[in-house]
């Protein structure tokens, strides 16, 4: 069959020839229908040799829809034919973590070189990928693999981070969303579908406080000292009761902790390096400040159910298989809009 | 190897010979090291013919702890020669529920036809077992398997109840726990590990007074009228935040809704056949009224590291396998005090 | 100034004029600018004179707005011209549950003598009332007061039990709502803003089931067999995660425990006179089954920035304080729609 | 009467003549029965005169015990006689925050300039101290007050942040204390009393870690880098899931972010100007880091009804009000062991 591999260090990725894999005890086969191309490759493949984490070649692609086309022995869950989507934080499945669903905090996952698929183990663009357990697809039915695929990655860790932070998500709250791209857009749809607090986007580009406001947010702005002080007039002097920043830049952190509230939260979720310094007084007191990754089992579950009632939609541009090295090219320029989606 | 098996619908359970289970794919055998024997295992071999909902002939036994003697295809989480317990409310494993590790309330079991051991698959009432997924087994260590095999049912059901509670279980807050047998007494220690509620034991019998007094309740009472008023009183006039009815009898759930305050909690836990009538203004507005079923995944693994710190201890009785059917009479003669445990 | 009183046990309401009252230290007296007619009001005046709680005459009214007349001493956080609403279920605002706002639940309010505007202490349906404390007014700023003041009870009271199911209203679960009059169809309205839940309203009136629709429901079901199975199909054979019958009838009831799932939550709101046994085993394993009484002091100020955002509008029809006692004929009669709202 | 003042920015405390104060509409006079000595004191004495917060004169002490003298208007929660401790971080008592008890976090109060005793408002270093609102007094009956007082700040500033992180304080968790000081001291006590979680203190003083073994530690540790590995073997490879850090100096909250978790807590109590950066990958991902401000109302009811259980004791050293100054003397030298308590 056909992967997308990282093959060597600083190289770029390539289509190759590989054997399509067979699935033991336990495991499942799926025909790829869809893979979302993530930014996060991006980073990955910028890593240098000498710490780069993973086996190579390494077929990318951690966001997978697929049909079930072979199953390993003792898999009776899901069936040949099912549509699904992968959970792709695999943790060990047995630890107490793991236990509550919640594999992307599996503390034993590393240890026991388990590791998602496209991120160290053989990953979804490929025309098969093999999934290691029953319990991480997901059965979607009949909604598109295409537009849903996006869900398990740029939906899920937006839905994570919200899940955390809902009982500050009261109605009368203000929320602050920062960086309106392909998590932040997600995650506008998400504070409006799950909860009643007024959503404040904000964004340096104007397309993207346009695109906010299309996808729900009460206000839109630019992310500039006015918006402290538009912030703090919205939320009554309180100041935000939820703060997401999808950027996580430095300028985005240091605009966080300026928004937040007493008894609030910030949640850093881009991998923009930024790094917000938590000490006595400031972010104000009983603010607590965290990263999340990805997010857990039952909340991917809860974000197909709302992509069946339309809830969330993320925009999407389809290539096929071999266009996906020229898709990283044109993701590196920015110009991908929305999220890319490979269709082999 | 030998199995003490419940054959006929109203025949005393046997001791016959059945062959040794052989491990598929997923699957784990353990050698038994200890299996407890539970009241409710009675109550199952009470059921008419009729509506009797298991398979005959069924291995009786729901507590299981062995060690590790074989696995099937695809398990490496646990190892051969491994002391574990068994998590005994099997579920799908992957449904929503599931993926949280509540499978005790997975919602497609029963369709699935999937059982417990002892309660519809082959229990640990024998040599040996075997368990349908490494997820259901939890290493206990050097734990002993004797006194920590009644964790897995007489410790997890109260674990479980205790659990949904715990926001009520404030430094200050009245907890009753009405009835102090074999549940009741290991809900009182773990109340007092748990939390800083105040515990009161309710207990028509003087030495279940004394045996609560000594796991760790604050008061001991005979569960009359003047119960009532003292834990009126002794709640400054609030009533109980938490009530857990480990009887369920008729006149155990009416002292429940007499002794509860507003905006509290009555569990009830034992299988008594007791109804306690819901309705506008009884019992007091707030208070809510539920049954729990067993425990969940996670919380066993809890109450396992609670025996490693000697927190909880549950007295038992030793008894050969050949003794099993004698157990049984000697249960319902109500001559076993504590837990029996079968030591194959 | 005139007030609406009932004065003698089976005699109705009537216009009287009363002094208008001084505020002591701590109190604010409001002129009245709305104040909500209600049901409940018809089943005080239905309680038989040996029974009957509070003295006679009473001003009735526990839904109020107004505006800020006269501070007494120590007043400081409420200025008059203020426009506010009233919280209504008064505690003694000193005690654990009242130090967390839910007065509504205060043990010590009863033996204080302490009681609601128009339910034991003067009410709303005049030209003044007396708030004993600044801590149970909420500002409205230029809200509407009379589309505002129902949301004092009949939408605070759907929010309150909302929010004690919120952890149970995750995307795709399946809530049903009882009873589409005036709290239901404002519980629906609530469930859509603050949750991603799948919303079922059964009613027996066809244009019960319309309002539900334009309401926001996802289904609007006559209250017949066919919603059991219809709900059990939609919840994937789960069942409704939550359950809210603001009927509260036998029939009803007894339909909120066949729809629930197990783990769920039956919240019964409505004063129909049923009553909901709880048993091992029926409603299912985990369910909880409660009432609740009015809500929280910061749930009425939430409620109110919803209002704010437009999230929620409750249907009313106005009146004069003089029409006040042909209200309630027609409120015994049937012949109100939506709420009926004094304007004196 | 005397009071012990802080006269002029740069001196030290002087005890001097002040007028009794008068009880005006809802406000509590008390005369001081004890009132505690607090680190932070010397804190507040250290600001330069040019941002200096508060007025001066400024009579000391915000730990406040007292027996109610006179009350003002409209008090009729509270008697004349009563034996209470004081509630010290007030709050607006009608914002949303306040009405859910939380007035440590009133966002308002800072605008209002509302000011806690002792910090802003006259003190209770003094022979009466008057108390804003009845609903700042907690009835304490015949606790005596001067082992009480410790707790109105030393004990419910750890008594809330454990609140806080209670989820995270599950049977079989790890969680560390940093600094077995006045607040660690009691942090441990609460600990082993609210939960079953495996307590392990560091602290680099050896008489430190053997009062934290006599306060209930399982382990107690030099805070070095033998620490972090034994708190990584003690967790199972996992991390402890919350820390607690007493001590807030850079090498302790080095140590903090060293040995926590994913998914864990780290708060910042201790002002020991550390800083602790929080970016992607540092901390774990999914661990939260902030700092917390004294308690919320119900929770020092909470803690007043464990010292009453016994559960909680602080060591004291008693003074008459004429030592306070020399009590601040030995403070700053490191003197004082416990908690010095004034009783005039």
């Amino acid at each position: 069959m056909r992967a997308v591999q990282y093959r060597e260090v600083g190289e770029p990725p390539r289509v190759v020839g590989v054997e399509v894999p067979e699935p033991g005890p336990g495991q499942v086969l799926l025909q790829v229908t869809a893979a979302g191309v993530c930014h996060s490759d991006l980073e990955v493949m910028s890593w240098p040799a000498e710490s780069f984490p993973y086996t190579l070649p390494l077929t990318l692609g951690h966001e997978a829809a697929g049909r079930v086309v072979a199953l390993g022995g003792g898999v009776s869950r899901v069936g040949v034919g099912d549509s699904v989507v992968v959970y792709g934080p695999w943790g060990c499945g047995v630890c107490r973590v793991c236990s509550t669903g919640r594999e992307n905090y599996c503390p034993r996952a590393a240890e026991l070189g388990i590791r998602p698929p496209g991120l160290g183990s053989p990953g979804a663009l490929a025309e098969y990928v093999l999934v290691d357990s029953e319990r991480h697809v997901v059965p979607i039915g009949d909604l598109d693999p295409v537009t849903t695929v996006p869900l398990t990655d740029a939906g899920l860790t937006p839905y994570h981070a919200i899940k955390r932070s809902q009982s500050r998500l009261y109605a009368g709250s203000t929320t602050v969303v920062i960086g309106v791209g392909g998590l932040g857009h997600v995650a506008i749809q998400l504070l409006r579908a799950m909860s009643a607090t007024t959503v404040v986007a904000l964004d340096v580009r104007e397309e993207s406080r346009e695109l906010a406001l299309r996808s729900g947010a009460h206000h839109a702005l630019p992310s500039d000292g006015e918006a402290v002080s538009a912030i703090r007039e919205l939320s009554g002097g309180a100041g935000a009761s939820a703060v997401f920043d999808f950027v996580g830049a430095q300028a985005t952190v240091d605009l966080a902790a300026n928004v937040v509230g007493m008894d609030a939260a910030i949640t850093l979720v881009g991998i923009g390096g930024g790094t917000l310094p938590v000490s006595f007084g400031s972010p104000p007191f009983g603010a607590v400040v965290g990263t999340t990754y990805w997010g857990a089992r039952a909340e991917l579950m809860e974000l197909v159910d709302l992509a069946r009632q339309d809830a969330v939609r993320v925009h999407v541009e389809r290539y096929g298989l071999d266009q996906a090295p020229e898709v990283y090219e044109r993701m590196k320029a920015g110009r991908i809009h929305g999220r890319a989606v490979i269709i082999p």
